[in-house]
């Protein structure tokens, strides 16, 4: 039975560092459709999306599978029910990264973003695809210390969401109000998307020290 | 052995409605702190949080010592996995309400909405509300018929969000960028907070009937 949990969890963890790959790869195509205004990109992370919803329901699955057939107990049941948390993270992740894609096709041809704030979203865009890299990486090797360095590229991703409302409530603001509002559900969706990317990491941190870090949307997020 | 998952997995079920009531009450507290800069209310609603995540964690615990303990299989194995992921929506609902609160907190003695959205934002509370008052009662009572009822609710939820951004984009809009990003930030929680609510609809069709139906966030959400 051991044997066959160890395998099978393997197996869960490498489905779910797929995941996070996938939503990572989703961010940064979403991004560049996003920078460029590049319609055959956005339709890509549209279209792809269906493989990260797919490998949700895989991953859901193997868990509830591994559960009926293993009942596995104490650290390996924590597990488990952490992988089944961990699979509501990333199919976040993946939602954020399609409504930025969306937002790029519908105001296509035109760009969504006043130049002004393009690189926010340069920027916000590589730390989305470095979290959505370093939360894949968490979760295939398990390692404490690379999960806890997200939280600092999460404080990057803070910092630049704040500069970035800063700008946008300026009065010397001069892209209306649509662009505003565009403006400003993109900078949640990176955030959020940096969010989630951390909690799979804390998620991990859990299971390998016991202990759950702070939840970083208590205390870091825009609304605290 | 069977008894005791009874017990257990009822007690489970109360917990997980006791929350939703509390999610509920957050949100109808902090939209009553919207509406009238009430600084006092919106207080309540930030030092109340604790309460749910307490709760929340409570949960988790439930249900991982069901688990642990009891061993379930099959459908009783899928409604305590079920459990556990309808926590995670349930603390959505509660932080999104936190989150509605602590922008009344930092706009106050300013109120937060421009007189022409007043009525978008108390409706879209009365219907937060309820979406919250029938997430509790579907836990309860797993009543699938009254669960699929959510769905035509949040589509309310979802016109009512559509409407609102048309008026934030019209040319007429007078109350400038930084109100138009509070409205924003706004509108999206209320809907959020009705998407989890649905989606803990749907988790529970799921565990009644062995079908899960259409994700609303794929097919009705604004970013659609």
């Amino acid at each position: 039975m051991r044997v066959a949990y160890n395998e099978q969890m393997t197996e869960l963890a490498d489905m779910l560092g797929e995941m996070a790959g996938l939503a990572g790869a989703a961010m940064e195509r979403a991004t560049q459709s996003l920078l460029q205004a590049d319609l055959s990109l956005a339709e890509q992370v549209i279209s792809d999306h269906d493989q990260i919803t797919e490998l949700s329901v895989a991953c859901e699955e193997r868990a509830f599978a591994l559960l009926a057939l293993q009942a596995p107990v104490a650290g390996d049941l924590r597990s488990v029910v952490s992988g089944i948390q961990i699979v509501s993270d990333i199919d976040r992740m993946g939602a954020l990264a399609l409504h930025v894609a969306k937002i790029a096709r519908r105001r296509h041809p035109n760009h969504v973003l006043p130049e002004e704030v393009n690189g926010y979203f340069a920027e916000m865009g590589r730390i989305a695809v470095a979290l959505g890299a370093g939360a894949r990486e968490v979760l295939e090797t398990r390692d404490p210390e690379r999960a806890a360095k997200l939280r600092e590229e999460d404080d990057a991703m803070d910092d630049l969401h704040r500069h970035l409302f800063s700008v946008l409530m300026d009065r010397e603001w001069k892209h209306g109000v649509a662009a505003a509002v565009d403006v400003t559900l993109l900078g949640r969706f990176y955030e959020r998307f940096a969010d989630h990317a951390v909690e799979v990491a804390r998620r991990v941190i859990f299971l390998v020290t016991g202990k759950m870090p702070v939840d970083p949307d208590e205390t870091t997020s825009l609304e605290s």
